[in-house]
């Protein structure tokens, strides 16, 4: 069965795993709690986790061995989403069309509530009996030197004008870095740590990743508000780092064709089930998610 | 050598992990290396540190086996300050005397920074081979039902009036989580879970926790800004569900010292090498940190 037609199974797994995680929003303290579930349960469109399941898929493994990376890497984004949309940060009122945490509850419950979701990714992660090894590369995937530098660097390009190694770099950590260990993970736990494959499939990763983000500036300069579910054109209003604004629209567009091509050709060198990941980079790249 | 002529070389011994484990200022993001780097090296009395050493003692273990723990310790205790700290929280503009991080740097760099410390301290843990049992211990002493849980509460008991079950509950959650974990990780990793030393010395912690909190709503209510290096008063100001204010200071005081009567009563049923904590307990009580 083609990968496409287990999409809605695999997200109803990771959001199974998640509901089982995430403590009762009648537990104490209820707002802190009812907070994280709003932030996870939000229509997000699980592309992580597919990611995770689609290199299990690729690795020969059960489902149910990467259904705690899968939950884990959801929670490591949602708890950024959060953090990102605070007002001292991007000061987003929606996502995905619904108000932000900070907007529905308040900032001080939306910091806690990143927070708080942040320790549960790696609690839940721990709790599923994982190695140390896979726990220290997601956390460094999302360290100062990973996903919280590359929000940094996002920051400091405010004020400066990056050329374009240094935008893609900052892309590879902001959101790169986390997309490559949905990728990366269950192999980093299944898979000898030299095995010739990791190589290949993170040269896959890296290339979906940027990819990812530079269409997601293309649809901040070209989508409608309804489209992409927050203020259109909100890159350009906060000057953000912006690859097509900064290098055009159209160079943009192939620069993320580009990656998506040596994606694909990762792929093919890799050999074996590589169905699931093929199908979601090509849709990453559509990225009619 | 009494514990305490140890404490200086156990402090230079965590500040030494913690150096090793942050990334250099001139690292980028620059920004961010250098606000981390702020945030723990701001002259904190690295109290939970000498509680793990202490407890090292105690379980007749090399420091260097708890080495890990103790700078994990610290690091998740400065980002819980960093966050705390910030103006939808606590809008606090001092810590120990010098402008908190959001003042030194701004307020997306402090969010950041606590965030990027909480991710370094799982990821020095997970790097040091600690197993995933541990690392879900710690992770549940943070998480919405422990650390950042008991923050939660305490922002929720500004606008109710907690009972003395309740706001100790909190404490419990907010301080004493963290504390308990300093004492208790070194025993969850290298003692067996149904060992019934874990039960004596979980006492002992949560004591010390309770009583810790306790003593810090007094100095807040009795101490001067210069002692306590940031506003007395400010928990009256902004009407924080305190001990002291809400049951009295004399009977604050009295608790603070039963509580710390019950934790020396665990240590002494506990036998074996005792001084450290007792020593900690004491200065905990005194407070002269």
């Amino acid at each position: 069965m083609p990968f496409e037609q287990h999409t809605q199974s695999l997200i109803e797994r990771v959001e199974s795993t998640l509901d089982a995680w995430l403590p009762a929003e009648k537990s104490q303290p209820e707002s802190l709690h009812q907070a994280m579930r709003y932030a996870v349960f939000n229509g997000g469109k699980r592309i992580r986790p597919l990611l995770s399941y689609a290199s299990a898929d690729l690795l020969e493994l059960d489902h149910a061995k990467v259904d705690a990376i899968a939950a884990t890497i959801e929670l490591i984004h949602c708890y950024s989403l959060v953090h990102d949309d605070l007002p001292a940060m991007d000061d987003d009122d929606l996502r995905r069309g619904k108000p932000t945490v900070h907007k529905a509850f308040d900032e001080a419950t939306a910091i806690l509530c990143g927070d708080a979701l942040h320790t549960l990714a790696f609690c839940g992660l721990a709790q599923s009996g994982i190695s140390s090894t896979s726990i220290a590369y997601l956390a460094q995937a999302c360290g100062s030197e990973g996903m919280a530098g590359g929000q940094a660097l996002d920051l400091q390009f405010e004020s400066t004008r990056p050329g374009k190694a240094e935008i893609e770099h900052m892309f590879s950590l902001k959101t790169g870095a986390l997309l490559t260990a949905s990728v990366m993970l269950p192999a980093i736990e299944h898979r000898a740590s030299d095995d010739p494959m990791l190589v290949q499939l993170q040269r896959f990763a890296e290339s979906v990743g940027l990819a990812f983000q530079i269409i997601d500036d293309l649809l901040d300069v070209e989508g409608t508000s309804e489209q992409i579910g927050k203020p259109a054109g909100s890159d350009a209003e906060l000057e953000k780092a912006s690859w097509p604004i900064l290098f055009g629209v159209e160079a943009a567009r192939q620069r993320a064709q580009e990656l998506v091509d040596i994606a694909a050709s990762s792929l093919n060198q890799l050999g074996g089930n590589t169905e699931g990941l093929k199908w979601l980079a090509e849709r990453i790249l559509r990225r009619n998610f």
